[in-house]
């Protein structure tokens, strides 16, 4: 077996998966008639809330978000702006709604990387490292509906959690052929993300 | 004192709570028009919820069902299966509520068993031990309830908790009370059973 | 720097704290037609809520109210009380609401002292210690509002969160300023008191 201690995801990286999650939050909630403090808290919220069940699941606290500073000094700035920018584009048709779908798709992307990672770092088997890349990847989002007491869509829409477990299991796969680590980071994202894009695109489409 | 390490249920016991709870899920997702991917995650985190949060508020990571997973194995094709069978009945009358149910009622007798024993092999004192009972039996279905966005079930029916609670403090006694105990797990799943059921089928009568 | 171990709340403001917040979520039970277990259950959900979650963010396992009795012993006798006593106010008026979000304003006030102040012994950045104040403030009231499957208030009111925030800050500015603990702790719990009192009888008069 291959080595499975983390390929680091570079800094850049896991802030881009952060402001994502909390961008695609404050569309919703400008959708929700939020005030930008509530905004706020729920782009936190969502951003951090995948990795905060993830770590408390496998018993890591205190956990991420509270020892390193980088994600909530990404999350709140961002989740500002986007929500003083959401506000003015045209409600009217669903620009808003498609913007929030491809900066989620990005934190999707990204957050099943880490989950799965961190899972398999932790000893974790196969699959529920890949269980864990998807609770990272989806929590957010399902913390975020239920804040704004609307049925969670990972329940409803079958191609995006099924699209997370699928990539958390490419990259397992990727991992055990000892594939090079980092090209395994850069064609499991792709893979999510491109997938999950083509899902958006048919559904705006259809 | 007597020895209140914990009894074991079987392997049998443990799958058969997980079944029946993921089987209630399944059912409830096909009332609230989810496809079968919905189901299934439904499933999981009504069957698994309780018992991760007994966990969680005790400190067992990683989480029961992450070092064993028989817990998965089980749930994933139950929900599955029932989910097709219970698409296929007629959706008139109140047939699929009232086998929700009774396959709820299993899960309750079963996963407070568990709940109990784990908290005083924990080292709880009687009172939080009844509670923990109480949580790992109720709290799936609340978190299905949520995860459904209606209001949960176990807030509006004060006779499905009382019922956990008052399993829990019979196990408890006849723990103290040195009853054999293998009789005492039996005693206690056949009067949570046996209350519910009469509740239940009072409810539908009435 | 100076001693940032726990300045003791004596046992009776925790205790009143719980007091209040679960006195808060009967008066909501009531407004929602719960029954009487129903109410206990959101009672005692909403007044550890907080200090749950603020207690498995930091790792602090088996939680406090599992160690120690006192808070289901205080929670549950005043929640019952609390809701016998609302039944039979006038249901027509927002009395019940504007009581409601006293008792709330209380429970601000202390649980966010007692968060604050875990998050410094527990070694936590100063922001940290805020938001896990905030947190520990906050959370019950979050968690009473989704299981009533209402938006959480916290969300829309934007003088809420924030006033645990600053409240927070200026606790950990007394602390650093080395003022005395027992004053530092009084100044934190009237600053919020006093700021979300004004803010609920501008509300009520406005």
């Amino acid at each position: 077996m291959p080595d499975l201690t983390i390929i680091p995801i570079t800094l850049f990286l896991s802030a881009l998966a952060t402001a994502a999650m909390s961008a695609s939050a404050s569309i919703q909630a400008v959708r929700h008639d939020f005030d930008a403090f509530g905004a706020t808290v729920l782009a936190v919220a969502t951003a951090m809330g995948g990795g905060t069940v993830r770590d408390l699941l496998l018993g890591r606290t205190p956990v991420f978000w509270m020892t390193d500073l980088t994600y909530l000094a990404t999350a709140i700035p961002v989740s500002l702006v986007v929500y003083l920018w959401a506000r003015r584009i045209d409600a009217g048709g669903g620009r808003r709604h498609r913007i929030l779908m491809y900066f989620d798709a990005v934190g999707l992307a990204l957050f099943t990387l880490t989950g799965v990672q961190l899972g398999l770092a932790a000893g974790m088997s196969a699959p529920i490292a890949i269980i864990l890349g998807c609770i990272t990847g989806t929590f957010g989002g399902m913390i975020r509906d239920i804040l704004c007491n609307v049925t969670p869509s990972v329940l409803k829409e079958d191609l995006y959690a099924t699209i997370s477990l699928l990539g958390g299991a490419l990259f397992v796969s990727l991992r055990y052929l000892e594939v090079d680590p980092l090209l395994t980071v850069w064609l499991t994202f792709a893979a999510i993300l491109v997938t999950r894009t083509i899902v958006i695109v048919r559904s705006i489409r259809g």
